[in-house]
């Protein structure tokens, strides 16, 4: 397993993160198999999700900031980020990618996105390959 | 690695691909392991859910494009399919399924389903084990 | 593979599997990998969140059915829980999670959680690991 850090500068934000993928499959040997990108927090989450125009990711967070409001009539947790770990499980703590000849494939316009959704903080991925 | 192509009719819409995993995975000659199925757009997604009653897909698609509106105040994407790339991301990516016996281990009731959020179009599905 | 039964008591409930899950590991063999944690139900899901404290998990399932009401204008499926379905395609069906040391990798505060959307019911989970 190869894991990386990298830190967030805002509560909600989506940060690319396709080379350290890519470095790590490079790194591991892999030539042919899967490679699963995990995040090891409860309030953050891994996508894929298009890479060439910013404002796909400025949207992206626009709509889940507003479909799932920090604050909530019935909300419990004192800590008051149910909003957080709500948008980790909608979004999903990992993607699984294929690898062929020693990189992730990923669409021509696919990139693979760290979501910060309680930051700033320093956060971890974890990173695995299996042929 | 199996890929094959898919023309969706609408906007929105899924498309049942168990038949076309199933045969990927025969025709990988694996009997134990994992499959995963890719989807390398970023407009579009990859579900499992059930295959019995097309009312589940109606409501599915109903829910999807009514909590995502096409149109929010704030969008930038000047594309105007900012409700596409976000539908992607809430659903995901790929599918992880077991295979065991040579097949896809799938519920009763579960098919696989290619989800178009901005179709019409031609799509590639991508399909690979590992053991 | 491996699976298990659970029951559920609510139609909405989170039941956290994460010391079966790490049973299965165990009970693998296998030290180096991953995991598929695979919900074969239509109207469940599987997902990592946090499980110190319990507020979290109630937060989660309040905005899950706020967010997606039992019954919307328009829905046809005759059994009444299109908002079951929904739940599961966004939520997911499986998890897939590193496996180093023979156990499952998992965040300090992650557990792995069987989420009910149309119980009460007995459920299987399954469980694969490869190398």
């Amino acid at each position: 397993m190869i894991s990386f850090n990298l830190k967030t500068t805002a509560r909600n934000q989506l940060v690319e993160i396709t080379d350290q993928v890519r470095e790590a499959v490079a790194a591991s040997g892999l030539k042919t198999g899967l490679c699963v990108v995990y995040c090891p927090h409860t309030t953050a989450a891994i996508t894929v999700n298009e890479n060439a125009d910013p404002d796909v990711v400025h949207d992206m967070l626009l709509y889940l900031n507003k479909a799932v409001p920090k604050d909530q009539p019935g909300f419990r947790h004192g800590e008051g980020n149910s909003d957080s770990h709500i948008k980790a499980s909608l979004v999903g703590p990992s993607v699984t990618l294929i690898v062929d000849a020693g990189d992730v494939v990923l669409g021509r316009w696919q990139g693979v996105y760290f979501c910060e959704f309680d930051g700033p903080r320093t956060r971890t991925v974890m990173v695995r390959v299996a042929g």
